[in-house]
């Protein structure tokens, strides 16, 4: 089983300190130290397990560190920055892993793009050595980069030219969509086993400054001290613990204090329950300070990702998740409203961002969504995204016979229009009614109304409405259908459909770059006998099928 | 060798009628009439060669036929439409042949489009029986469908539910993307192998209208006149005859009047070489329709169509094509002054939107692309889109020893800046300085000046410029060097550096839709032993590894 939780204080593979204003994540891979047997961490090189001691330290610094207003990724290693992903690792993985890996560190990729923007804490980059494939990618991912200028230390992307594969973490994306590197220059440089160094590279807009080596402490400083000073994160205040959660995993379910979720192998499901808040929420950002990590929005967010990421890992059977939600509607719409009316507090805005996230991770789930909406369900603000975010959504008309609770209903609330936005920059709303405005203001019309099946249906929020009597078997066809299809189509068909409208390099990324690559890692020529990756490190050449498709 | 060449005299599977400017395009598919042998094309289901003659049409009716402005399509058979692929063709197909398939097929799709969006020739759809997989995918390229309320007329997309791959023919993202279905409603439809009929089709907007079958010849007819009256083709012309191609095909080279394609299959090459006018264009527009097909920009936009079509098809094995021109920069000039000054003129504004459709065709070709301009090259204007289409140009700088002809320069031209839009709708200037709108009005102020190696430079327009001294080794290396990579890193590479910025309707067919798609034709789910490919039809249900990935 792959384990998510991390803690600093166990860290194998980077060390994180900070000084005032200015972390630095120092990566320092140690060589035995792989999640999995059978291939060793060399040269800064990393495995699933690095990355996600990376993601611990890209939350932790939000959540436990408002005064961190930059952050330094930088090296610990001599003539090494990072290069990329262990190759021996890849070799070995099964496609499953190899693509689960792909997204998971594209994931964090993004979140530290996410914090340079939105969260006033920003990253820069000090390469040292050599930054290949991953190695540069990472670098790619923060807002400055500087390379020492030694005649050694280089950036390169040497996938192609070395592997038979593309570098797989948004590199090309971010080369010419945020970098804006020239198309035929960045083709030269993808087909560059060794990179380029210095003044090409800073030419070529591949990195953002060159020093000597005796000035990089210098220039990082001035950087970390520049982006500092433009942060709007508050100097003086506390952070908040992200204790560890409570979660008991058991053969057929998982068990948070929010978040439960039931493993349905015969049907080849998990049911993702999430519950509404108990008490009404603190009123003041004081009172959310106080309630820390037990405060309802950011344990449900940490909940909701860590069963996100353990099911994706650990569970690639359960090829669909039913997601439920139970509790009282107002207390959810409390809890959305403490958020947004202490939007300017630094934590206040760090849980929404972190929400938003997490419904990012959600929409990228190669997963058949499928929300059920019933009575004593709670889909208010914050919880009907998870409605919005399923591939389909089955909500009740009416009352199950014997059952004398009032039937289901909806509720929009002001999380919906804005706050949470999908990876193409819309609402799952607007991404919904794309290009119908009035729809849009229907629902905003509706804001705070508890809605019964047949409103949500006339408003386009919900696919279906059955009754009582057609309930069980509607649901049950569509669940059983989900489970008879072939996984991959279905993978492809919702990737495809979950994000209409505007393409951003988030979009790209997930939807361009990451489907090139699972296709090449399926090619014989990466992962055949004589492929690339099988053959990388055996002293024998890859031999590759020239015919182009 | 697959042919691309066609004439409705021959047609097998269309009967085209044309009354005053309403054309009809019935597809009346012979079973026995396949491209390869081994499947029967029953039920209106199509393969390449079907697919073929659907592309000389909607060429034809843009050239031929000035006087149509709406061209229906529809079926001649009893109670269907189209079944779409023939399933037996695609288990039977190599990857290499499924994936040139689809690209064909979309480009079609997109060039009826293209009529409908710029050429006042708007395509309309009229569906009487049922329209499944790619026979529906026919009716979304069109701009109204309409289909018949008899309780058995149906659209569907039963891919994932019957075959377990995806729509292969734009279907998925112009549901949501074009036509707008909600995503969830598109969840729904994509799953029902019996697809939808009547209201339910229509409220969900997947078809435009519905009309007891009593109706349907009004309804076409209302639709068509429609169209007609809002296009702004001329009433009286006369059309030019597409006459056939002068192409001589050798075991290792192929010839046309002004273009020709050397075969060098050790180095794994193909080696297109566009000629320039050797005499300037006729004047006005009555001249240019007197030359008719022999007018050069039409004559070199038909030459390169087909030299792209049949390598593509014919010689997957040249992995790299070297783009080299020859000729006076003045008289392309010319020929580009000749349609720019007469772009009101329907034939000139078919010329260049005919060009636009080639080179966007060279975009999405899977093909390293090497431009090479040295003396007596003429990358001027339109041929200087070669150079821009290219993923990395070369340029002498200077002459060769011995050589006394001039250096070798550049010539930007109005033509380089719009009406060649790439599909992200940029022009290839634009999409190579993304957000570096200086970098573009530089080169702007250069227009009709011949840039010589260093200006060239200066301005971004070519990626290298060695002198006599490192050209050859320099060009060499990169040949070289692209023949040893693995060919699928490189088309998965060039497909996400070739388009950087928004992305459109096309943009995402090719990069998001297709990339899933050749994914999951890989999978043992779809082609392996038990894949639903190979086991439909055989009276077997096909055997899925449940696990996602």
């Amino acid at each position: 089983m792959i384990e998510f939780s991390r803690h600093p204080a166990s860290y194998r593979h980077w060390k994180l300190t900070i000084e005032g204003p200015v972390a630095t994540l120092a990566m320092d891979v140690r060589e035995d130290g792989g999640l999995f047997p059978g291939y060793t961490l060399k040269l800064n090189s990393y495995d699933l397990g690095v990355d996600i001691e990376l993601y611990d330290a890209v939350q932790r610094l939000r959540f436990e560190h408002p005064e961190v207003r930059a952050v330094v990724i930088a090296s610990n290693k001599e003539r090494v920055f990072c290069a990329g992903a262990n190759i021996a690792m890849l070799g070995q993985s099964s496609h499953q892993q190899k693509v689960d890996f792909c997204k998971f560190t594209n994931e964090t990729r993004n979140a530290i793009e996410d914090a340079s923007r939105h969260s006033g804490q920003s990253y820069l980059c000090a390469i040292e050595g050599t930054a290949s494939g991953g190695g540069y990618e990472l670098a790619l991912a923060t807002e400055h980069i500087i390379l020492v200028d030694d005649g050694f230390s280089a950036v390169s992307l040497p996938e192609v030219a070395l592997l038979g594969v593309l570098p797989g973490t948004g590199g090309l994306t971010r080369l010419v969509d945020k970098r804006r590197v020239r198309r035929d220059r960045a083709d030269f440089f993808c087909t560059l086993s060794e990179g380029i160094r210095g003044k090409r590279a800073l030419e070529w807009n591949l990195v953002d400054e060159i020093v000597p080596r005796s000035k990089l402490k210098d220039a990082v400083a001035r950087c970390a001290a520049a982006f500092a000073a433009r942060s709007d994160r508050p100097a003086d205040a506390e952070g908040i613990a992200l204790t560890p959660l409570t979660r008991a995993v058991t053969e057929d379910a998982i068990a948070y204090d929010h978040v439960t979720v039931a493993l349905d192998r015969v049907g080849a499901c998990a049911r993702i329950h999430v519950a509404a808040p108990e008490e009404p929420p603190p009123r003041d950002a004081a009172g959310i300070h106080a309630q820390g990590a037990a405060f309802w929005p950011l344990a449900v967010a940490r909940e909701l990702d860590d069963a996100i990421l353990h099911l994706r890992a650990n569970e690639p059977e359960l090829g669909t998740w039913i997601l439920t939600t139970g509790g009282a509607a107002e207390l959810v719409a409390a809890a959305d409203a403490a958020l947004m009316d202490n939007a300017d507090d630094w934590l206040a805005r760090e849980i929404t961002l972190y929400l938003k996230r997490v419904f990012k991770r959600l929409d990228v789930t190669s997963r058949s969504l499928i929300a059920l909406i019933e009575p004593g369900s709670c889909f208010a603000g914050t919880l009907l995204e998870l409605a919005l975010a399923a591939d389909r959504s089955y909500m009740l008309d009416g009352a199950f016979e014997g059952d004398s609770r009032p039937p289901a209903t909806l509720r929009p609330g002001p999380m919906n229009f804005g706050p949470l936005a999908m990876a193409n920059d819309l609402s799952r709303i607007e991404t919904r009614f794309l290009g119908e405005a009035d729809k849009v203001e229907a629902v905003r019309a509706a804001l705070g109304t508890d809605l019964d099946a047949q409103a949500a249906d006339d408003l386009g929020l919900v696919t279906f409405i059955p009754d009582d009597i057609d309930w069980h078997d509607e649901v049950r066809m569509a669940v059983e259908a989900r489970a008879s299809f072939s996984s991959d189509a279905l993978t492809g068909m919702e990737a495809n459909l979950r994000f209409a409208g505007p393409e951003t390099l988030e979009t790209k990324i997930f939807g361009r770059l990451s489907a090139w690559q699972n296709w090449i890692f399926q090619r014989p020529n990466a992962v055949g006998e004589e492929g690339a990756l099988t053959r990388f490190g055996s002293g024998q050449p890859a031999r590759f099928d020239k015919s182009r498709v």
